[in-house]
């Protein structure tokens, strides 16, 4: 029996807005969808925290045994500045403003945005298919959707017909938008007198040959529709229909119900299962913006340089911060809360290396039902639409039992071989595998704690010379540098690092 | 006056044989084009070698003051096993050998490519496309070399006409090769009938539907040919004429001579002004080959995990020995040469942590013209073809005379403020901007510095407290964690770790 048989995982979809039982088209096999970054400047916290939440997708169907194939584009093409296709197209603007060619905006922030994956230890997807990367494949679903009926060309772009559309489909249904008020709707934008109605969107854009990134095309030269995108790299990496979309809560309307029409114009039905969206991020009780000065960039947290942060953030505390609340809840940014967070991980964390180091010497101990059943409820937590907040507290009861060996009072040799070896082993893997929370500053780390036990032995020995001022003093000084000393009661003497 | 001008650049050209002096199209802009890998597996030490090589040509370019613009692709289809354009397409293979889907195989040896590059400290270059992100242009230039007459078609598949090409322009003229000899061979592959001669090559290959990886093209469904990726994305981002294109000595030829022709095919004129070819690096005298078992891998390197490793090397330490010879010499690796470059980048880092620590306290000295006329070599050496050897060998120079300020041999007192200034500038600048040679294993190095130098002032206080017993023990023991005490002449202690 799979774990994922074990474990049966539940999704709340989008679609349906309920809780559905996860049923892949193909099991093992699962086929997952997130929006990326568009690579004109850098990702925000607010995009990291969708991204943290699909890597903890991706990783836990991973460990409960699907084979996952998780695609994250990168838009490095056609996203203009607003939803409707409309508007300046911002990688040529970013280009513009720092002068340079766009794919140089490109590779800059793409290799940003991956820096920011590494330090957060956001897991690198299947693939990673660019726009540019599938113009071909674009221009291929564009053909088909004119085939069908469902696009319109006027001067070289192409338009997507949405009320041509309704008369045979649904338009709106995932983000529950009127459409129909939509469509008559008087709001009309500069320069749109091109599109029938408003609602209407562009799969393939005319540009003017100032324009540096453009391609050739059937209908002129252009650039594929933002929306269009997606559809056309999904379809190609995991078929006309899969099972699971995910994206930020702000994607579900316009971007992704025009991949639903589109996928459902060129192919006849629709692209995915289960819709998930990542909810936002504020800060203080309010929405991230620019405008408002509290928008800063994940480097900012952990080197500290924003007038609203308090200190610097480790970039583990900051994952686990993320992790604390459920994907789907909006998720609040105070100091107070990442300081609060910054105490929880390191409480997490120092169990993982207590644990680390443990061994059972053997032997048949009472099977610990309680240890047994913690591992029980990560896993249930997890399968119950990824919930990772409840998911932490299990882990938090879990390092309260680290703590409790560690300081003899909870014996190993009470506890049987097995249920300890399967607690440790579930520990480690929650930790590292399904959350992602690393130890952090590992590097020299061997080193530090060779000469920091030196000290302790030399301490110990200044105690038994009785030679006080001695053992004070490298107490003290060792305090002074953050490196506290703890006397155990078997007189053993452990440290931590503030 | 800028630093190029003072220091005017010169560049071995492939296409004479000869230095050359460098003048840029249209200086400060410079365009740089080297060949990247074909991510169907990890990259190897050889590889390894060729990026180093164009990394220090950026780096250099970029110090000195020009606007560099460098390319460096990653070849993520059509490249078949042979160099003619013909066998089993590399992706495929590896995709069918561990069960992905090429766009997996892609994703997987991108990211690892990433990863070494990032450890030994390559940048990323300005732009790195991809070939299967230029889908487009390369069939666009397909079209061109067919309305130029260059090309033919048979059963989908467009190759070079080299025989033709040969009526108007020469054929050879980089590597260097007979290519009358060539078409006169009677050396005929399998499977190789539809080309008119053995010279011929494809830009354009037929593939039948059950390869993966394929493209509609107005000839069919296909691969875009290896060698005119190269070419397509050159002229893209550089132009149709650009400044250096660099690349392994192994690729001169064909892939190199390929590019020319289907560029003058195309264009009517020359792609590329300056061609550098790096050199190959042997083991132990021999060919590096996997069938020899004396390839490894980059990352096998720092762990020491392969038979010929007598032990672990330090990324930096690799760099520096690849530094110490000439781009365009071979180089060969042995345990020796690395041990020796582990020392000798030691010497080099720990000066960089010295210089960095050391201020001048003002005031105007002697003019130390020795100091400057060492900057002087320096750059003079990098200006000369890049010869890093020469450059290293100055920075050996400074680190002695860093190592003597130190020692207060040379006193700063000495030194006029604004020449001390300049020469802990150039040091600095040459070591991390233009060598890209960084000081390693810094994380934690803060308080592992604390805590050694507390162990410092226990031992000193030892010692006047004729306490021999402990301040012998303080030594010992952090001798046998790697940590060498120092004694200098004005009872200050030093340390190094092993």
């Amino acid at each position: 029996m799979t774990l994922f048989e074990k474990y049966p995982v539940s999704i709340t979809n989008s679609l349906s807005g309920k809780k559905e039982l996860f049923t892949p088209l193909k099991s093992p096999f699962v086929g997952l969808y997130s929006c990326g970054p568009t690579v004109y400047n850098e990702v925000h916290l607010g995009n990291l925290r969708t991204f943290t939440a699909f890597d903890v997708v991706y990783r836990y169907l991973t460990h409960i045994g699907y084979k996952v194939r998780y695609v994250r584009n990168i838009t490095d093409a056609g996203h203009l500045t607003n939803d409707a296709g409309e508007g300046v197209d911002r990688i040529e603007e970013s280009a513009k403003l720092e002068q340079l060619e766009p794919m140089e905006i490109v590779q800059k922030y793409t290799f940003s945005f991956h820096e920011v994956c590494r330090i957060f230890n956001i897991l690198p997807p299947s693939i990673e298919p660019t726009a540019t990367g599938h113009i071909v494949e674009q221009i291929e679903m564009v053909k088909k959707i004119l085939a069908n009926g469902y696009a319109y060309e006027v001067n070289g772009s192409v338009y997507f017909d949405v009320r041509k559309f309704m008369e045979k489909y649904k338009y709106g249904e995932l983000s529950g938008r009127n459409i129909d008020e939509l469509l008559e709707g008087t709001r009309e934008l500069d320069r749109q007198d091109e599109k029938r109605h408003a609602v209407d969107f562009a799969i393939w854009k005319a540009v003017s040959p100032n324009h540096i990134q453009r391609w050739p095309s059937p209908w002129g030269e252009g650039i594929p529709g933002w929306h269009l995108e997606c559809s056309a790299m999904g379809t190609k990496y995991l078929g006309e229909q899969f099972d699971i979309h995910g994206g930020g809560m702000d994607l579900k309307f316009p971007h992704h119900e025009c991949e639903i029409a589109q996928s459902i114009g060129a192919y006849g039905k629709a692209p995915v299962r289960y819709w998930m969206h990542a909810n936002m991020l504020t800060v203080n009780g309010e929405k991230m913006s620019k405008s408002k000065g509290n928008s800063f960039l994940p480097r900012e947290l952990f080197t500290g340089s924003h007038p609203l942060l308090a200190k610097a953030y480790s970039p583990m505390a900051v994952r686990f911060f993320m992790l604390q609340s459920h994907y789907s809840s909006t998720l609040d940014f105070s100091n107070e809360a990442l300081q609060a967070a910054e105490k929880g991980y390191k409480k997490l964390s120092n169990a993982l290396g207590t644990i680390k180091k443990l061994d059972h010497p053997g032997g048949a101990g009472k099977q610990d039902e309680e240890l047994l059943k913690l591992i029980d409820e990560a896993y249930r937590n997890m399968s119950d639409d990824f919930n990772t907040a409840k998911t932490l507290a299990v882990l938090f009861e879990m390092s309260s039992r680290i703590n409790d060996i560690k300081s003899g009072n909870y014996r190993l040799t009470d506890l049987d071989a097995d249920a300890f070896q399967k607690f440790k082993s579930a520990y480690i893997t929650f930790m590292e595998d399904v959350l992602g929370l690393q130890e952090e500053g590992s590097q020299n780390q061997e080193l530090l704690d060779g000469v920091i036990r030196v000290m302790i032995e030399l301490r110990k020995k200044a105690r038994t010379d009785r030679n006080y001022a001695l053992s004070d003093k490298i107490r003290d000084d060792l305090k002074a540098l953050g490196v506290q000393l703890m006397d155990g009661k078997d007189g053993e003497i452990s440290y931590t690092i503030e």
